[in-house]
């Protein structure tokens, strides 16, 4: 719990209030899953299980979690919600951060990451190595037990289940051809576009970061998701507007203010810079990206960083990102509901000419 | 498809009918998976899915799914099923079977095993590696995208759900006891006994192998689950007894019959031999296992199995088979429905005294 309200203290979404309520709740769940009864726990896999839960549902911003409460208080047009609304809305919250945390530790085992959050990736730990792979597994398969326990009774239980495995299968195959595209670009770079980009990010991300938490708020305000293609859409286009702000930032950002240092050019990423620098380079500029993209020299790296500036990608990002901008806008201005207009706005805002 | 009938043709499980229906409809459910509009196909992911689902997903001898459309033909009481109904029950069947696919595909990671069913482990194949995990992931997410294209509009659709759910819940909670039981039992074997054997082997196969089909062809029966607890029961029962072969033929099967060579006593395997010879070695005995359990070299795997005929646990193990036996045999006849029994005594037959 402690853990839990020192991450939150640090996050940067959704009101004070909202963040001590959505803290208070993760203690909680976690005692339920330890005390599951279909499962007769050990006193070793009860502390394995304690333990990893901490280590990796806890420590990230809990962006997703916390604006599952902000966008239902706004959707409802209230400040407070009844203590029961509250409770069920930040068990939505922390089953976006579960799922978060279930991607997490299987990507990074996929891309033989060091460190997450600060800390060695969950597979790192002494002891733990590929057995975080039946974890990643738990981690899933507590947001069912999760669902099961609080919503099976209401009426937008099947929705719910449907959403989550919809936006999972949606998320796992973006992953998919997130690996095999890299595999691919790494024979062939020429492989990258941005149809190819904009996949991979749409599905890869933007499901679950941007929309799953506003259709989560949507089917506890009674409404059928179907309804709502446009506000899926909308949030859909947001994220990959906030996954291209991620890879501009990757190579232009301060290392300070982002928290890392990236390196997208050296793990032969197929970022928005490479493939708006294939789009634009003349034959002898794609020479220099074919000879030293996906290399982890530093020359080679300060070879592509000083193309990236020759071919003016800061401007034609700042063009990029006034245009989704004002795109994103209209649409959701567009939008008859007056609260529903706002929870897009407030997500625009969060996220519009960040610098971390 | 030549694959699927290939693979059916040396199944052992249910009637050739059965066989024969079952496998038509896996090129049906694989072309839905790779049509499905929740995911933009590129022609590379087309591929890869399609390769990894007949890696998988065939090739095993499809018992597991079989059974659902057997145990639902003798709870109906019909020799031949409608169309529709047949369909349902092999789509069922073969959500099993992805299921399992699942497992093995993610398990042989963990156990960093070289082959499975004849081939080479899935992750082991050129161009896989850990991308295994995210196929694992999609393996898991079909089963999900099968259920709601077909079952979501049944009386019985959240039922199915959270029957699959729990399932895999029971097996990957076994899993993690069997992952850190055997790290734990690598430093101190004394910490294996009847009870964490009897745990880990419950969880981590009896639910999904023997008590799932059922479980499905009660539910296509219009049952209610809740009134066959004792079904259950009887079922884990079951699976642990087959286990408990499973573990015997490992040391004392023909590895002509049984298609490989056991290797529990170098893996350092919680098996139930062990757990016999720990219960019935005196001090020296036990300092006998203590220093060759777990090692990989021919004498010290010789000097273990000499140990279990000293100790004549092959007497051991006809005396629990054919306890075992007759306690379910009793339990079976205390079934107040003959259909039930009749499908209990299917799994059963199956079974009692296999040499493979
Ligand atoms: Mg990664
Ligand atoms: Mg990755
Ligand atoms: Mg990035
Ligand atoms: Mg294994
Ligand atoms: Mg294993
Ligand atoms: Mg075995």
């Amino acid at each position: 719990m402690a853990a839990a309200a020192v991450a939150l203290s640090n996050g940067s979404g959704g009101g004070g209030d909202s963040k001590a309520e959505f803290a208070e709740i993760y203690s909680r769940l976690k005692e339920e899953m330890l005390e599951d009864p279909a499962f007769e726990f050990t006193d070793e896999s009860l502390q394995w299980i304690e333990r990893m839960l901490d280590y990796n549902v806890l420590g990230g911003k809990c962006n997703r979690g916390l604006s599952v409460i902000d966008s239902y208080k706004t959707l409802k047009g209230v400040d407070v919600l009844r203590k029961e609304e509250t409770f069920l809305a930040c068990t939505l919250g922390w089953c976006i951060e579960w799922l978060q945390a279930y991607f997490l530790v299987l990507d990074d085992i996929m891309d033989n990451s060091q460190t997450r959050r600060g800390q060695p990736c969950w597979f790192r730990v002494p002891q733990v190595g590929l057995i975080a792979v039946n974890d990643g597994i738990i981690l899933r398969n507590h947001i069912s037990r999760i669902l099961q326990r609080h919503f099976r009774g209401k009426p937008y239980y099947v929705d719910l289940i449907d959403l989550f495995n919809e936006v999972e299968f949606k998320t796992a195959s973006g992953q998919l051809l997130d690996l095999i595209t890299t595999h691919e670009g790494e024979k062939d770079l020429t492989k990258y576009n941005l149809n190819v980009h904009r996949r991979i990010v749409q599905y890869k991300t933007a499901y679950y970061s941007f929309y799953l938490p506003v259709a989560c708020a949507l089917l506890l305000s009674g409404e059928n998701l179907d309804n709502f293609g446009d506000v899926k859409n909308i949030l859909v286009e947001m994220g990959t507007y906030f996954q291209v702000q991620d890879d501009y930032l990757d190579c232009f950002g301060d290392p300070e203010s982002i928290g890392k240092i990236g390196t997208d050019i050296e793990d032969y990423k197929c970022s928005w810079l490479v493939v708006q620098a294939l789009e634009h380079a003349d034959e002898s500029q794609k020479g220099i990206l074919l000879e030293n993209y996906g290399k982890s020299d530093p020359e080679s790296v300060a070879k592509v960083k000083d193309l990236y500036k020759e071919l003016d990608l800061e401007t034609a990002f700042h063009k990029y990102e006034r245009e989704s901008y004002n795109k994103l806008i209209a649409d959701i201005e567009a939008q008859p509901s007056k609260a529903v207009q706002k929870v897009l706005m407030s997500f625009l805002e969060k996220i519009y000419k960040r610098q971390k």
